[in-house]
């Protein structure tokens, strides 16, 4: 198929269906309706809602469904003689979800979703069931919202080497930290303003535990670096042992917190994949401290382009919708390949790196109660794991809980801040967990 | 070709002919050499160079170029049999690169191109052509350098409708701006410094007064809104006009200067492209404002996605060469479409937006005469031309050489800023011209 055939024979209509329609499925709609002509401009064909099928027909979803053929059975989607792409809403990473993606692609349909969950865990497999069936399966939606940075890493940076690539992959944390920042909030209180917003679930475990954020960067991961996507080596550490003194120390140390997941290769020690998604110190002149509020954002580094920066909505029914159709055209433009960059096959096995062999510097804060000898307690725990100590900060007692001591190291393996903070922990004198936080190197 | 077939049957390699071997072209070379086997994996086959032609053999490039075939007559690589791809990197908008553009796409090869003076005044004649041969046309180094802007807005925001797209499109000028900003340089310090560092050509005319901007924003016009492609609807003001003074009452009233090239829809006086370059005042709470150096950025704003921002490295060997190479792998990939999205006889005609009727608040700046007087001419010239002033600062002389008066406007008409400052500029009470600045909206 030539791709300038569109002007002189007229392409058929891409006919798509849609799978469980909460509030992405009614921005899909939605938009497919508002943009409808410009969308089959660009795509040189028109794009079609064919049939649409969820759990309960009834419910009131504000957009208008009536004019679409309502399969109660998602199966009977995947039958359809017209139905060319199906795409999946449904969410999590097994399930029906599973099964309309294995069914829809092994009955040869393209494939759309927007489950990060199901493609960091079942992607492989389901990228492998495309390629024997020789059909598109795009994800764009999985990560980052409406940023195309799944496209801007497969083919905007395919030229390059790429040394690391990293982000801010959960708005509902993000959102969090800068109202943490901005009003001086406990993470609490932060917490149940997103929720309050729409931006944190009642229960808000997967965003603010980081586990979301695991999912997009074991996609990114794979598609950077050419390896089998998996996210059993992705770990992860949430926000939820911050405190309102966190932020305003780093804030004092020129720099934010921002909850970020990180995929490198180890070049030094064997190659294997460092995947991780932690709070770090972002120095004030990294653009990911400007990232405000529930956005998104995405840094790649590649060994010729250098650092490229993407920063847009990574939720919410508008932009997951705008990364859901762009694949749509995208298949109907017939301007797609591979969905990890390259054959299943192709893709390297990657050992997890030592996490724990990772040179840095580190942000480190304890509350610890107010008496002597603890400060000489802290020292000795960090000299005994080979620690140095750069800066350390200590803050009076502000409310009777304890006293604040921060300290940043000089560059040393994380093994080592790990080893001293067993160490202090366990400490009858230091009150609750310390934390710690790498600071990112530019 | 199914994109799956890579595996089982191997591809035979791309084979690229490089014509225009200087800066560009030898970065080309390195990353196509450091990076082949990774671009093979990804590309799904080989990518390999066969043939390089320039105007002087023997210049030192600082690449080895002895193990390519030489060819000193640029058709010789449009006629050899063995060439897929054709690199232009030769420059300017006519001469040898229209010439081998049009050989090379009349021959049925792939061009791609980073000349954004060629496409910017033949871009749709050369599309037409591609079309016409079935052939792809491929600039993505045209506009922004490394940044994959064009494949983001042609493909990663296509399901939305964009209401405007604007950014910091030449890295010179926001280099100069960001030492003004660090340094309280004058204009001719800074680009005293740009030159010296190699940011800045001996004569800098194409990038300060705007003329490099206006190639780039005319592409992303053209692909943004669907419309031909038209340089000369774009207006530029670049940036000779700026002192010291300005910088400084910018970051003053919270904001930053960037010169900003803009299109964007008139949709209330008759869906007219509004295409203009000029110095700019960015809120400091937009990601723009925090674009260093040499860098460029992109903003586009769809009715879906929202606001899309991408920063990355705007020139230099490195950036240039990872776009045209993935221009380059998108070939290799048969992942390509038209030129700029559509068909060129799908494209509308746009005509010019009145750019008088824009309106916005202005950032207005005069050196006047100490003298009785001069603040009544200038407060009667603005209530003349119907102009609200919403602030006035005026600062003592400095240096004898006249008082800056500085003002910001109530939301109005470029056309009556204009008026007014004609009217001042004939003054024999203000030195020089009087500056003025649209303050961008968010």
């Amino acid at each position: 198929m030539s791709p300038y055939s569109a002007p002189t024979a007229p392409r058929p209509p891409l006919r798509v269906a849609l799978a469980g329609i909460g509030v992405v499925g009614g921005g899909v709609v939605r938009l497919l309706e508002a943009n409808r002509e410009l969308i089959a401009r660009r795509a040189g064909r028109p794009i079609e809602i064919v049939a649409v099928s969820a759990r309960d027909r009834h419910k009131d979803r504000g957009v208008d469904l009536s004019r679409y053929r309502w399969e109660d059975d998602m199966d009977a989607i995947v039958a359809a003689d017209d139905v060319d792409v199906v795409v999946e809403m449904i969410g999590g990473a097994d399930g029906s979800a599973l099964t309309l993606a294995r069914h829809a692609l092994g009955a040869g349909k393209a494939l759309v979703t927007a489950n990060k969950a199901m493609i960091a865990h079942h992607g492989l497999d389901l990228a492998r069931l495309a390629e024997q069936k020789d059909t598109p399966l795009k994800y764009e939606a999985a990560v980052a919202g409406g940023i195309p940075v799944i496209k801007a890493i497969r083919e905007g940076a395919s030229a390059n080497e790429i040394a690391r690539v990293y982000g801010i992959l959960n708005g509902t944390c993000n959102y969090i930290l800068t109202q943490m920042e901005r009003n001086g909030a406990s993470f609490a209180d932060a917490l149940a303003a997103a929720q309050a917003e729409g931006y944190a679930e009642a229960d808000p475990t997967f965003d603010v535990d980081g586990i979301d954020a695991a999912h997009k960067l074991s996609i990114l991961a794979a598609l950077c670096f050419g390896t089998q996507l998996d996210i059993g080596a992705v770990t992860a550490d949430g926000i939820r042992g911050l405190i309102a003194a966190d932020i305003r120390e780093a804030e004092a140390l020129g720099h934010r917190v921002r909850l970020i997941g990180m995929a490198e290769r180890d070049r030094e020690n064997g190659g294997g994949l460092y995947q991780h998604v932690q709070p770090c110190l972002v120095p004030a002149d990294h653009p990911l401290a400007y990232v405000p509020g529930a956005l998104n954002a995405v840094v790649a580094e590649g060994n010729f382009v250098g650092r490229l920066f993407f920063e847009g909505a990574g939720a919410g029914a508008g932009p997951t919708a705008s990364a859901i159709v762009a694949d749509i055209i995208d298949i109907a433009r017939d301007e797609y390949g591979p969905a990890f960059a390259m054959p299943v096959d192709a893709l390297d096995a990657a050992p997890a790196a030592d996490a724990g062999a990772r040179v840095g510097k580190h942000y480190v804060r304890l509350i610890v109660e107010d008496r002597i000898g603890v400060l000489a307690e802290i020292a000795t725990a960090m000299r005994d794991a080979g620690v140095s100590i750069e800066s350390l900060i200590q803050r009076g007692s502000e409310d009777g809980d304890g006293v604040v001591i921060v300290l940043v190291t000089h560059e040393g393996p994380a093994s080592a801040i790990h080893a001293a903070l067993d160490v202090l922990g366990a400490s009858d004198h230091v009150v609750g967990a310390p934390m710690h936080m790498p600071i990112l190197a530019l």
